[in-house]
């Protein structure tokens, strides 16, 4: 669920400004509830302050999430303050997020900076983590027409971490491997799920619940699509870009689609590709392995498949909402297919 | 929040059993909804399987939680059947704040049992966590009058774990030591909340809703009795009944009510006490910590602020639902009054 490594990818366009002016301070007045001690780890980790407390700039998400609530509420003819609690809420639950991960993945590196749990502790860490999920659920919680999806994102959303935990401990090949509808059903719940919240809430606090279900299924997919441009990013990605050390997912072994692609081409590279996945970590390994999963056309093949999901996104929103040209353009940014 | 210590004090009485014949398997329904990995760590905390999935009996909690929902619906003139969702939901989330609790805390121990952090690891626990809190939101998403509740619930109990936390780096005595109404609070926020919302949730369901603010307040008293009780048993427990070990809460130096009475007692004992905590933790040295709070009057005073909570929460539970006998006497075993 990781947006951050589309980096500067996505454009600091005046949509998205005029998103983060309304967001922000709904955001502020939600972390004030806190009390003190996790108001301060919160701050730190949506990118407010840095670790001594002090005002900090720049490290904050791309808040898309929320701006998706806005743009769909507009789009479906309502105000986009009338969705600021599903985009506060869906944005609280994204941080709760990657704090939670950065602690079950013991990444220490988030944004640039140390992960919240590198910083404060993982106790302090967890806790905070909670907080943020505390304080989503509470902004919807009299709203049931929103509540409704954000509560379906969470179960999803879980649901998909569990089923990516559970990836590790497969093999890459042979009986038990991780097939690509698996793979489909697990981005659609890790990435996809919070996607959907952000774009049914929108449209449902914007005046038109009729369309919520129509863009679930639009943010899911628009959530697949991101994922497998991640999983590309986590290969070939810039560490400068992404914040992350370079091949950092060949590292861990994660099971992404452009490797999944590769060991399924029938290529001859893919047995090579299966032989580099069973042996050393180190970085000229890692920089073989990257060039056997392209050569078997993983990376190609990773590529067709993210601009599949993304054109199954796009129409239903031509279909649901014709005229909703700033949402499509943000869709569009996300995927990393404007640059 | 930890109200499993308590051990053998609450009886098995028919009330609990015939609450739980309801709510188990309404609490199994809603853990079918997780990933078999999940669910399979979601069954070992909730005592239904031992850490291969082999059926296991006897480790559950005792669904105090449940129970008070349920029967304040009943005694709020509904069926206990209406207040399902809410039993559910607030034993949900009791079970997602003591996996993430035994992280925070580093306990190996629950229930005589391996935590689950111990059996599965940090990582997944922390995440069966997560999903058990998802589940929790997920089944009252449609239920604005008890979601309210809920969410406060969650707000509050992160906010009394925070609290607790920081209490850690403050001092026994002097300037910044923590006062008997911060230790309230926190109490409070801790193990009041989620009592509270049980109550609340009860009775809105059962459908009364007008009496959910006074029965969220009941709950919060009782909730401080019983935390107050429970600091008791952390010092003076059986380690046979509380399965934790003996004096756990004063080698952790938990600012717990006995010591923070005994401190503020002005006796002669005081001021041995206080050199005492600033001293070793062997057991010899946590015995004597443990007389001398009882020779202060600690632990009296924890005894008398417990009962004067419990009358709170009784006084108010009679002028809301004076026919509420089962309730009534539910709510005195929990403090440990009925023996």
């Amino acid at each position: 669920m990781n947006l951050s490594r589309t980096g500067t990818s996505l454009p600091d366009t005046d949509v998205i400004a005029r998103c983060r002016r309304l967001v922000e301070p709904a955001m502020r007045a939600a972390v004030s509830r806190l009390h003190p001690r996790g108001a301060d780890m919160v701050s730190y980790t949506l990118g407010w302050s840095d670790a001594a407390g002090r005002p900090y700039e720049g490290a904050g998400g791309k808040s898309v999430r929320p701006a998706i609530a806005l743009l769909s509420a507009e789009a479906a003819g309502g105000t986009a303050e009338s969705a600021l609690p599903g985009a506060v809420a869906v944005e609280l639950v994204h941080a709760f997020s990657l704090v939670h991960d950065d602690i079950i993945d013991q990444d220490e590196r988030r944004r640039h900076r140390d992960a919240l749990w590198k910083a404060y502790g993982v106790g302090p860490a967890l806790l905070a983590g909670d907080a943020l999920l505390a304080l989503a659920v509470a902004r919807l919680a009299d709203r049931p027409e929103a509540m409704g999806y954000l509560s379906r994102a969470l179960v999803e959303l879980v649901h998909g971490q569990t089923a990516d935990m559970a990836f590790e401990s497969r093999p890459w090949r042979g009986p038990g491997e991780v097939s690509m509808a698996e793979y489909t059903e697990m981005a659609a719940g890790k990435t996809g799920a919070l996607l959907g919240a952000a774009a049914a809430t929108g449209v449902a606090l914007g005046g038109r619940p009729e369309l919520s279900e129509r863009m679930w299924a639009m943010g899911v997919e628009l959530g697949v699509a991101f994922q497998i441009t991640d999983d590309v990013l986590g290969i070939w990605g810039d560490p400068q870009v992404t914040g992350k050390p370079v091949h950092s997912d060949l590292r861990s072994r994660k099971k992404t689609v452009p490797i999944l692609a590769a060991l399924a081409s029938g290529e001859p590279a893919a047995g090579r590709l299966a032989d580099a996945l069973a042996g050393e970590t180190d970085d000229a390994a890692l920089t073989l392995t990257a060039c056997l999963i392209e050569e078997a056309g993983g990376r190609d093949a990773a590529d067709r498949l993210a601009a599949r999901h993304l054109t199954a996104a796009l129409d239903v929103l031509d279909e649901c909402l014709p005229a909703a040209a700033e949402l499509k353009e943000l869709c569009l940014s996300l995927a990393g297919r404007m640059h």
